[in-house]
C-alpha cells in the first residue's frame, strides 16, 4: 500500500481562504460565474498548480487539477446557494485538493481534483456535471436563461481565455466526493461519518383538486364541496397509509399550495399543491405512487372533490454508489473512526450522481450541525472537518492499491 | 284592512329596466356610482316620481321614494358587485317600487321606498346603510379609497345638485327588505319564500402556524415540524370536533390560505389561513370559538408546531329580525305559498342589518337556482319572483293594520 498523511492544518487554512471569496457574516454569497465564483476557481487553479497538478478549466467552468496518466478523482463544486453555507461543496473540494497534494508530495497514488460548476443550479440543477457527463448538451444549455435573466451562454464567456477543452472521463477509475450531509441524522446521533450507499430517488406530482367555490355565508356545510379542506383530507389520510409503506429513508413533502380565489369569505373552488417523494429504492418509489394514487380516488369519492395529478417534473431514478467505492468508504471510516459512522442513503442531490453515468462513485458525509445547510448558519464541528479529511484520504489509500 | 294588489307584469316589466343599466350577457355590471349606477338611480328616482312619491337621494347615494308622513319603508340595493346578477338587491327595490305605487293607487297604507348605495362594499360593505344608520361617519366614510383608488367623496361628488339632506329615520315605522337567498335552501327544498329570523353572525380568527422550514431531501419525516401538514391535521381534527357543537345553520370555512416558504422541495416552515365561522346564534359562536381554542392547543401538542391567532376583522354579532314582521312575513307567506316556506336565518349580510339599527326590521328571501349570486348564472324562476312580490305585498298591508 503506497500510504501518505494528509495536512490537516493546510487544509483548514485553505478551507478558510475560499469561504472569503464571497464571504457574508458567517456565510458565503458565491453563486455560479459572479465575481467571488471566478475568482475563488483562479484561486483554486493556482492551488492546485501549486500542488503539482496540471489545471485546466473545461468550456463551462469546472475547474479540475490533473495528475499525468490515470486518477481517481476526488472533488464536489464550489459554487453556492444566493445565501450559501461556508461548508456545501467547498469542504469536498478543499479537501480532494489537500489528499491529491499530500500523495503528490508523498510520492502516493496519483489522485486529480475537481470542482464542478453551477451544483447549486442557477441554470437548472447540477449544471457542470450534468454537460461534463453528456446528460445535457452544451447547445441546449447556452439557452438557458437563470431566474434573474442571464443566458448561459454569455455567463461562462466570462471566463474567457481560461477555457480549454473538456476533460477526457476515461482518464479517470472512479470518482469519490464528500459532503456535508444537509440533514441532521449524523449530528443528532453524533457520529462522524455517513457512507452514502445511494443517492434517493426523487418523484413529484402536481394535484389539482376541483371542488366548487360558492359565498362562505349562504352555501350550508352539507352543500359544499371544498377544495381546501379535501386537500386537507386527502394529505392526512396518505400520511396515515404511507405508515405501512414507508422506511425511515423515505422523505415525502406537500411543499407548495395554492388556494383558489383564496378569499376568507369564499369556500375554496380549488386548491393545487405538489406531492414529492424521495426513497433510495426504485420498488418503494413505485409502491409509494400506487399507494399515491389510490389514496387520491378513496379522497375523491370521501370528499366529492375530483383529484387531479399531472408529472411536471422529470422522475430521478435512485442512484446507487459503486459497490467497491463504498467498501473503501467504509473500511476507511471504521479506521479512523471506530464505531462512530453508518451507512446512509443521500436525500440530497450531489454531482456525484452524474458522474456516476462515467465512473464508479462513492460519497461521504460529514454531520452538518442541527441539519442546517443552505443557509449562513451551516456549520459543522473543525474536529469532524479533519475526521473527513482522514477518511477521504483512507478510502483514496484503499482504492488506489493494487487489486 | 286597507287591500290593494300588486301588478306583476308592471313588476317584471321595470325589473327587466333596471337590468338594462349596466347589463352585461345575463348579468350586470353597476359597480357603486359608476355611469350604470348614477344612471339607474335617476331612472328609479323617475319611476317613483311617476308612483307619485317624493323622490329625495341622500349625500351618500341613498335613493328615497317617500310618501307624506308615517310610513312602512321597503327596498333594498341596486348597485352590483363587478359582475354581479341582474337580481340581487335590484328584486327588493323593484318590488318596494310596485307595492308602494299599487298602494298609492288604491289608497291602500303609506309605503316608502329606499334603494341603498354601495351594498356591495365598493368602499368597504353595506356603505350606504352604515353611514345613515350611524355606524359610519360620514367624515371617516370619505376617506376610504377603493381597491381601484377611488376617493368616496370624490365618487358621492358624482352625484352633483342630485344631492340634498339625509332623510329623517323617524318617519318609519318599520323597513321590510326582500331579496334573493343567494343559497341553495329554498332552491334544493322546492320552496318559494325564506321568512328571515336573523342575520347570522360572524367571526373570524388569523391563524399562524409556525413549523420549522428544512431541506425536503435531507430532513426525514420523524425530524420534522411540517407547518402544511399541522394546519391540515388541524382542519381535519377541527372539523371532527365541530360535530358536537355545529347546528345546519353553522357555517365555517377556511377560505385563504398562504405558505411559506411555498416551494415544492422545501417542508413549509410556515401555514397561514382564515377562520371563518358564522351562526345565528350569539351563545353558539361563542361555544364554536371555545372548540377552536381547544383544537389549536391540541393540533400544537399533536404536530409540534406553535399555533396562533389574530383576530383582524371586527365581530359581527347575529342581528334578529323583529317579531311582530317576522311574523307579518310569516303569516303573509302562509296565504300567498301554504306550506312552501320556511323560517331561516340569512347567512349573508345585508342593509337590514344596519337599518335595524333605526326601526323594527323583517326580511323575505326567494330561492336562488343552484344557489348561485354574485355572478352573471345568477338567476330565478320568474314564477318565484311573482310570489316573492305578493307575500312583500300581503306583509306590508298586514304591518299596515291598526293594530
Amino acid at each position: 500500500m503506497e500510504y501518505f498523511s494528509v495536512n490537516a492544518e493546510r487544509f483548514l487554512s485553505d478551507l478558510h481562504s475560499l469561504r472569503g471569496f464571497g464571504k457574508c457574516g458567517n456565510g458565503v454569497q458565491r453563486r455560479a460565474f459572479s465575481e467571488a465564483d471566478i475568482a475563488a476557481r483562479d484561486w483554486l487553479a493556482g492551488r492546485m498548480s501549486a500542488a503539482g497538478l496540471k489545471t485546466q478549466i473545461d468550456p463551462v467552468g469546472n475547474v479540475f487539477g490533473l495528475t499525468d496518466g490515470a486518477s481517481l478523482l476526488l472533488g464536489s463544486h464550489s459554487d453556492t446557494q444566493p445565501e450559501g453555507g461556508w461548508l456545501d461543496g467547498a469542504l469536498g473540494v478543499i479537501a480532494a485538493l489537500e489528499v491529491a497534494r499530500a500523495s503528490a508530495e508523498q510520492d502516493g497514488p496519483p489522485i486529480s481534483v475537481v470542482s464542478f460548476q453551477d451544483e447549486e443550479g442557477k441554470f437548472g440543477a447540477l449544471t457542470g456535471s450534468s454537460i461534463w457527463s453528456g446528460k445535457l448538451s452544451l447547445q441546449e444549455a447556452d439557452k438557458i436563461i437563470s431566474a434573474d435573466g442571464a443566458r448561459f451562454a454569455d455567463e461562462r464567456a466570462k471566463l474567457g481565455d481560461r477555457i480549454s477543452g473538456f476533460v477526457e472521463p476515461a482518464r479517470f477509475t472512479g470518482f469519490l466526493e464528500m459532503h456535508i450531509e444537509q440533514g441532521p441524522v449524523l449530528d443528532e446521533a453524533q457520529e462522524a461519518i455517513g457512507v452514502v450507499t445511494s443517492i434517493v430517488g426523487l418523484r413529484q406530482l402536481q394535484i389539482t383538486v376541483e371542488g366548487q367555490q360558492n359565498h362562505a355565508g349562504t352555501t350550508p356545510m352539507a352543500s359544499r364541496r371544498d377544495a381546501f379542506m379535501a386537500a386537507a383530507h386527502f394529505a392526512v389520510l396518505l400520511e396515515d397509509r404511507f405508515a405501512n409503506v414507508v422506511t425511515p429513508r423515505t422523505v415525502w413533502t406537500i411543499g407548495h399550495v395554492r388556494v383558489e380565489p383564496n378569499a376568507p369569505s369564499i369556500v375554496p373552488g380549488r386548491a393545487i399543491f405538489t406531492l414529492q417523494w424521495r426513497d433510495p429504492d426504485f420498488d418503494r418509489l413505485e409502491r409509494i405512487e400506487k399507494v399515491i394514487v389510490e389514496t387520491l380516488r378513496d379522497a375523491a369519492t370521501e370528499t366529492g372533490c375530483t383529484f387531479r395529478s399531472e408529472r411536471l417534473r422529470k422522475d430521478l431514478v435512485p442512484m446507487p454508489m459503486d459497490t467497491r467505492l463504498e467498501k473503501a468508504c467504509a473500511e476507511a471510516a471504521e479506521k479512523v473512526a471506530p464505531g462512530r459512522w453508518r451507512r446512509m442513503p443521500s436525500g440530497a442531490l450531489h454531482d456525484a450522481s452524474n458522474v456516476s453515468a462515467l465512473m464508479p462513485v462513492g460519497m461521504l458525509f460529514v454531520p452538518s450541525i442541527n441539519g442546517i445547510s443552505h443557509s449562513f448558519e451551516e456549520d459543522t464541528a473543525e474536529e469532524d472537518l479533519v475526521t473527513g479529511l482522514n477518511v477521504l484520504a483512507e478510502a483514496a489509500m484503499r482504492l488506489s492499491r493494487p487489486a
